[in-house]
């Protein structure tokens, strides 16, 4: 691991060099832990050709130098980390021009650099880190795929005590249980568990609703091992499933298919939406599926690349997406499968396994 | 509640009017929360004297009409919820002047206001919807007591299986499927269940690591209801406590006590923490206190105001505040203990209830 966050270092400093400055200033906390392996909530880190130094608070004294080792020199600040990043970078007189990350600075801290930080040139920068990050070394494809298996654990022991009349919070508190039971060090996202009409709301929060028979019902969850994240759909039917619920369900398992089937490195993300959007619009339901095909997974549950409409980019080699077509009907309820893609050089391999056919239960 | 959010989108509009602005773009999802009732993740909120327009994509549709109502108008943009709001401010030709919250908008999105929002004069702006949310209304106090309850029946539920030989994980597990059978809709932070030398990392994630005799074990959790948290932490000792143990849980406990006793509106964020700090240092353990003794808590699990070294704002009535003292030895251990409380007019109510005393376990 210490080596790879070594390559990774030496990587983002060749992309800061390209972009003709001495150093940039790393606000992104996983952008942080990636370089550093540091998993605390507050840092500022600072990477030049040189060195790399991390600034973070009491709470994480112990932990940052755990974490990071030598990776990267460790300042603990016990004021503002503000304070110390203005301090250390007294010292760095080779920095002349530094870059910082526009999509994770806020403003007011933005305004910070240009009034304390004045002795550098201070340049937005967009994706550095995140160009990195998209192509998944093996450590981090190992990470992802503990992080599937131990979501296919907790699924399979969920669905084994799951029923009518059970509220959709009790199921939320089995699977997350089981999540943990699996080795999960955290949720990367609010677990989804929308029954029957709550189905249809792509976003929803578990609520004290009862499964009833003929109900759909929609989970969507993830784990995280290692810091990397799993983000997993499936959908069933409490008792036997109407004839138009297991029309709508075969054109999402369908489409899932075919996209799962066709996506590749090379592809842009919009013809890799295309192949499962073409199909459920050829089947008549394209009003109802309404967001984009997938996104990247690793240190974030949403990354580089976007599988949508709007996508240009072309996937490369080494990302892992998610599938996740789905059909909406509002007040009726909604199926969504997803599962996660690692884009290798001789094509797909889906990473999860559990089954997508129609699955009805208790 | 649709009157207290009409209240409060009032009060901002005043502050917007006070600051000679004519409208203000809210980012923070827990403003945009706070004021509209809207909890999705992707939203903007633009507010005027005169109307508010809601911003946010297909994905949160049906919920934005269940949840908003008619306090604000709901635009669903397909592509960018900024192309959105540049088409809705096109059609406010009173907005010459306009704030954006500088603190919930990144730098990239701060450059999308000067490109393409220049038909207005942006303006940046700290905390307006904050100081509002500082002050809890009653229905606001409500849900903390609730989010509170839930929190305790979990805790009771977890401690009466809890023992020597189980793993952080599973208690983890045990600790948060007790919450989603209390009614939490959510986890406000990542719980911390920390044990033996792990309890000295004040921000530790469960691990695989067995309970022993002889451990502290460190829970510091909250649950979620109708959007507003608590945060708990409580500290056992499993088998029978060493007297060093007893010695640091007693200090914390008092400093705890004192803290809670004295903390009121019209003090200082300073002096409330000096408290704890000033009773912990006297008894020779001031180098192990490195954290703040407290914050808000309300939409958010860090909200204002701050008690804290630095912290030289007044509390006000109305606020919710967490008193978490704490101890920490590296490689030994540590304790914090730690309540919610309400600055009421006539004082100070604690919210939490869960025994301070110390428990040994199993």
């Amino acid at each position: 691991m210490t080596d790879l966050r070594s390559h990774r270092i030496a990587a983002l400093a060749e992309g800061i060099s390209t972009a003709h400055m001495d150093g940039l200033l790393v606000t992104g906390s996983a952008n942080v832990r990636y370089l550093t392996g540091f998993s605390g909530s507050s840092a500022l880190l600072f990477v030049t050709a040189r060195e790399a130094v991390l600034i973070t608070d009491f709470r994480y004294q112990t932990q940052a130098a755990e974490e990071v080792g030598d990776l990267a020199r460790i300042v603990i600040e016990p004021q503002s980390l503000w304070t110390g990043l203005w301090q250390n970078l007294a010292q760095l007189n080779y920095v002349e021009v530094a870059g910082f990350e526009s999509a994770h600075l806020v403003h007011r801290d933005f305004q910070r650099l240009l009034e304390s930080g004045s002795r550098c040139q201070w340049r937005p920068t967009l994706d550095l880190v995140e160009v990195l990050r998209e192509r998944k070394d093996e450590d981090e494809v190992a990470r992802i795929r503990a992080a599937v298996a131990a979501a296919e654990r907790a699924l399979e022991l969920t669905m084994s005590s799951v029923g009518a009349g059970m509220s959709e919070l009790a199921i939320a508190g089995v699977l997350e249980s089981a999540l943990r039971q699996a080795g999960s060090d955290g949720f990367p996202f609010p677990s989804i568990v929308a029954s029957g009409p709550n189905a249809a709301l792509p976003h929803a929060r578990p609520t004290p609703r009862l499964l009833a028979k003929g109900d759909f019902l929609l989970l969507d969850f993830g784990a995280r091992v290692g810091g990397y994240c799993s983000d997993i759909t499936r959908t069933f039917i409490v008792g036997r499933a109407s004839s138009e619920q297991r029309e709508v369900y075969e054109v999402v398992r369908l489409a899932n298919e075919r996209a799962t089937r066709a996506v590749r490195p090379g592809m842009t993300g919009r013809d890799a939406d295309g192949v499962a959007r073409g199909y459920i619009e050829d089947r008549g339901f394209g009003d109802l599926f309404g967001h984009s095909l997938g996104h990247g997974i690793g240190l974030e549950v949403h990354e580089a690349p976007r599988l949508a409409k709007t996508a240009e980019g072309t996937l490369v080699e080494g990302a892992v997406v998610t599938v996740e077509p789905g059909i909406y009907r509002p007040g009726w309820g909604g199926v969504r499968i997803e599962d996660d893609v690692h884009l290798c050089a001789d094509g797909t391999q889906v990473l999860t396994r559990f089954p997508r056919e129609l699955i009805e239960i208790g």
